[in-house]
C-alpha cells in the first residue's frame, strides 16, 4: 500500500478501506507512517468526513491497539460515564457517589486535563494523599467493596487513541465528529462497561459549538454502542456558562462536596438527570422512579458519606484540601445584565492562572481557580464583583473579556 | 499569533493574512512551526483552496525567502519558459537553442527529476563533462556570449519553496492549484526573465488531469505575472502521450537532437508553437511572423549548432552519450486500435527502470529508458513491438499496464 495514494483518496474525498486505515494508524503506531504524513491524513478525514462504516472500522482498530478490560469478576451490572469535557465539569465526582450509594458499581478511569478542561485526575490529586494510580487488582476489589473507583488508566487502554489525540491538539485537527466519537467510544468499550452514559456539551466552551452537531456526534456515538451491543444513551448538555461556580482543583472538589452535602444548583440538576439515567439504565426502571431514588440518596447524606469512603479509601486526606489564600477580586465596570459568561475564555483564564496545562509536560497548582460571583441574567451594578481568582501571582484582566454586560 | 489557531481558520475555510501566512511559512522554514502542523495546513490549503490575495501574499513570502537573480547585465529582453511536467519533456533542449539561434537570451535554471516526471539538469547530465553547476558570472557570460545556459540554481532561489514542495511530495498535497501556482510563479520571477511562457500540461500523465483545472492554472499564473509586471503567457498542452518516443536521460538528448536536426513529429509541432510565442513576445512581432523564424533557423541546422555550441561551451562531449546496450522489446498480446497510452504508468515504469528517483537520494542511470514504437491510434496487431525498454536488469511487464488497445 501507498502512504500518500491514501491520503490522495481522502483528500478527494473517498472512502478507506480497513486495511488502509488500519496500514496508516497502526503504521503509525509502529513510527512506520509519519507524524506529517498522519497529519495530512487528519486533516483530510476532519474537512472531507468518514462515513459510518470507516467510524466503525477506526473504533476497531483503536480498540484492538491496547488492552481491554476485563470488569467481569466485578458483580452487577456496571456503568460509566463520558463527558466531552467542559469548564468546571466535577460532574462524575457527584454522580460516582450518587450511584454508587445506591449499589451500582462505578469503576471510572479518568484522564488528566489539556487546553481549557480539566481532568478528574488532577482534581482528585488536590487531596492529599490520594491514589489515582490503582492497579487492576486494586480498582476491581475497590469497586466490588463500596461500588466506586477513579483511576488514572490502568491498564494500556487504546494507546493508539492517546498518540493521535495528541497529535491532533496541535495540528488543528481536533474537530471533526469522526474523530471525537471513535476516540470517545473506543475507551469507554475498551473500558469495559456494560452501560455507558455519555453526555455531549454544547456551547462556547464545547467542542461542539452548535446543537445540530452535538446530535450528530450523539447519535453516532450511540450508533457505535449498539454495534458493540453496549447501551449507550447520550444526553445533550448546555456549555454555554461554566458547571457550577468554581474553576479550578480543590475549588471544584470542594463544590462537589457542597453538592453532596446538599446546595441547591443547576449543577446538582445536571448531576440528579445524569445519575438518574444510570440508575434507570442499571436496575432497568423508568426514570421517575430513578429520579426518586437519586434525591433520596442525596438529600440523606448517603452519597456524601460515600464520597468520603472513597477518599479514604484510595488514602486521600480530605482535610488537606487548600485553596489559595492569595485572592483578587474582578468588578462590573458597567451596569446591566449579564448576557453571557464566555466559557472558554474562563477555561484559558484558569490555565493561565496555573489551573491547567497548556503542554502535557506543565505542572499544574491545585490551588488556584476562579469563583463565579454572577450567573447568566443576573441585574449587575458598577463594582459588583463578578468573580474572584484565586492566585499564586499577581494578574490584571479585563473583565470584558469574561462577561458581556449590556 | 497561535499556530493551531491559524490551521483551524484555514480547516474552517477562513481566509488567511499576510502576517498568518507568512508566521507558518516563515516560521517551518526556521524551524519554528514543526512538519506535521504544516503539512496539516497544506491539506487544509489543498481543500478549501486560496484566494488571490492570499495566492500573491503567498507568492511574495516565497520570493523573500531567498535571493533573487539580476539578470541586468545580460543585454536583450530575456525570455524563460516552464513547464509543469510531464513524461518524456525534453523540450527546454530544444526550444533553447532555437530561439538562442534567433539571438534572444534565454538563461534557463532547471532541476532534477523526482517521481514520474524527469528534471532537466538529470538529463543534460547523461552528455560526459557537462557541467550543470555554473557560478553566476559563468551563467550571465555564456547568456552574453552565446544567448543561451542552463544550469542548476546559481543563488539560493526559494529555498522556502523547496522545503514546501519536499513536503508537499510525501504528504499528499501536491495537487492545489493555489499552491502549484505559487511554487511555479515564485521561482520564475525570482530567476529575473522579462517574459515567460508556461506550458501547462493536462491529461493523464499530468499534475492537471482535467481542461477546466489546467485553465485555472494557467489563468492564476498569467495573473501573478502581471501582478509583478512580467509578460506572462500559458499555454495548455496535451499529455495524454509522452512527449515524443523516448523516455529516460540520454534517450531525450538523443530525442532533442533528432528534432534539432530536422525529424518530423508531433513533438516538432509544439517545440514550435512554443519557440513561436518566446520570439513573438520577445521581438513584440506576430505569431506568423516568428514561426516563420522559428521553421527557417530550424531547418537551416543553425538551431542545431546552437545546441552543440551550448553543449561544448559547458563542456559537455556529446559523443559521451550512451544509452543501455541491453534491451527488451514489449509486444502487443492483442490486435486492434492502440486507444491510450497510460503516460503516468509509464513515466513510473522508467523510475522504476532506473532513470528517474522516487526520494531524493535515489541515483539515477542516465542509460536506461524507454522507446515508444507505436502511437495514439495506430493499428496493432498480434507481437508487434509496443515499445522497447533500455535497461540494466531483467525485468517483465504487463503490456496491459501501459497500452490500451481496443
Amino acid at each position: 500500500m501507498n502512504i500518500v495514494e491514501i491520503i490522495n483518496k481522502k483528500r478527494l474525498k473517498g472512502k478507506l478501506s480497513k486495511e488502509e486505515l488500519s496500514f496508516m494508524f497502526n503504521g503509525y503506531l509502529e513510527g512506520k507512517i509519519k507524524d506529517y504524513q498522519m497529519s495530512s491524513l487528519l486533516m483530510a478525514i476532519c474537512i472531507n468526513g468518514m462515513d459510518e462504516e470507516e467510524i466503525f472500522d477506526l473504533v476497531d482498530i483503536f480498540i484492538k491497539s491496547g488492552d481491554v478490560l476485563d470488569l467481569s469478576s466485578i458483580n452487577g451490572i456496571k456503568v460509566d460515564k463520558h463527558s466531552t469535557g467542559g469548564v468546571g465539569d466535577k460532574v462524575s465526582l457527584i454522580v460516582g457517589p450518587i450511584v454508587a450509594s445506591l449499589g451500582i458499581p462505578f469503576p471510572k478511569m479518568s484522564g488528566r486535563g489539556l487546553g481549557h478542561t480539566g481532568g478528574t485526575i488532577d482534581k482528585l490529586e488536590s487531596i492529599k494523599g490520594f491514589n489515582t494510580s490503582l492497579t487492576e487488582e486494586e480498582f476491581i476489589k475497590q469497586v466490588n467493596d463500596i461500588h466506586f473507583a477513579i483511576t488514572g488508566q490502568t491498564k494500556n487502554l487504546c494507546p493508539l487513541d492517546k498518540v493521535i489525540y495528541a497529535l491532533r491538539d496541535v495540528t488543528g485537527t481536533v474537530e471533526s465528529i469522526p474523530l471525537i466519537a471513535a476516540s470517545i467510544m473506543s475507551k469507554k468499550i475498551a473500558g469495559g462497561a456494560d452501560k455507558i452514559l455519555l453526555d455531549v456539551k454544547v456551547g462556547d466552551g464545547a467542542l461542539m459549538k452548535t446543537m445540530e452537531d452535538a446530535k450528530k456526534l450523539a447519535n453516532l456515538m450511540e450508533k457505535i454502542g449498539k454495534f458493540y451491543h453496549r447501551d449507550v444513551h447520550a444526553l445533550i448538555t448546555d456549555m454555554n456558562t461554566p458547571l457550577g461556580d468554581n474553576i479550578g482543583n480543590s475549588l471544584e472538589v470542594i463544590e462537589a462536596m457542597d453538592i453532596l452535602k446538599g446546595k441547591k444548583s443547576p449543577l446538582r440538576d445536571l448531576c440528579i438527570e445524569e445519575a438518574s439515567h444510570l440508575v434507570s439504565m442499571a436496575k432497568n426502571i423508568s426514570l421517575e422512579e430513578s429520579e426518586k431514588e437519586v434525591i433520596q440518596t442525596l438529600d440523606s447524606g448517603k452519597a456524601f458519606d460515600k464520597f468520603l469512603e472513597f477518599v479514604k479509601y484510595q488514602h486521600g486526606d480530605i482535610k488537606s484540601l487548600e485553596v489559595s489564600f492569595k485572592t483578587i477580586d474582578i468588578k462590573s465596570t458597567k451596569e446591566g445584565t449579564l448576557n453571557k459568561i464566555k466559557t472558554l475564555n474562563l477555561g484559558m483564564l484558569s490555565v493561565n492562572l496555573g489551573a491547567g496545562r497548556i503542554s502535557k509536560e506543565d505542572k499544574i497548582d491545585h490551588k488556584v481557580g476562579i469563583v463565579l460571583k454572577k450567573h447568566l441574567n443576573d441585574y449587575i451594578k458598577k463594582g459588583d464583583i463578578l468573580c474572584t481568582l484565586y492566585v499564586n501571582k499577581d494578574i490584571t484582566i479585563n473583565p470584558d473579556d469574561y462577561f458581556e454586560i449590556v
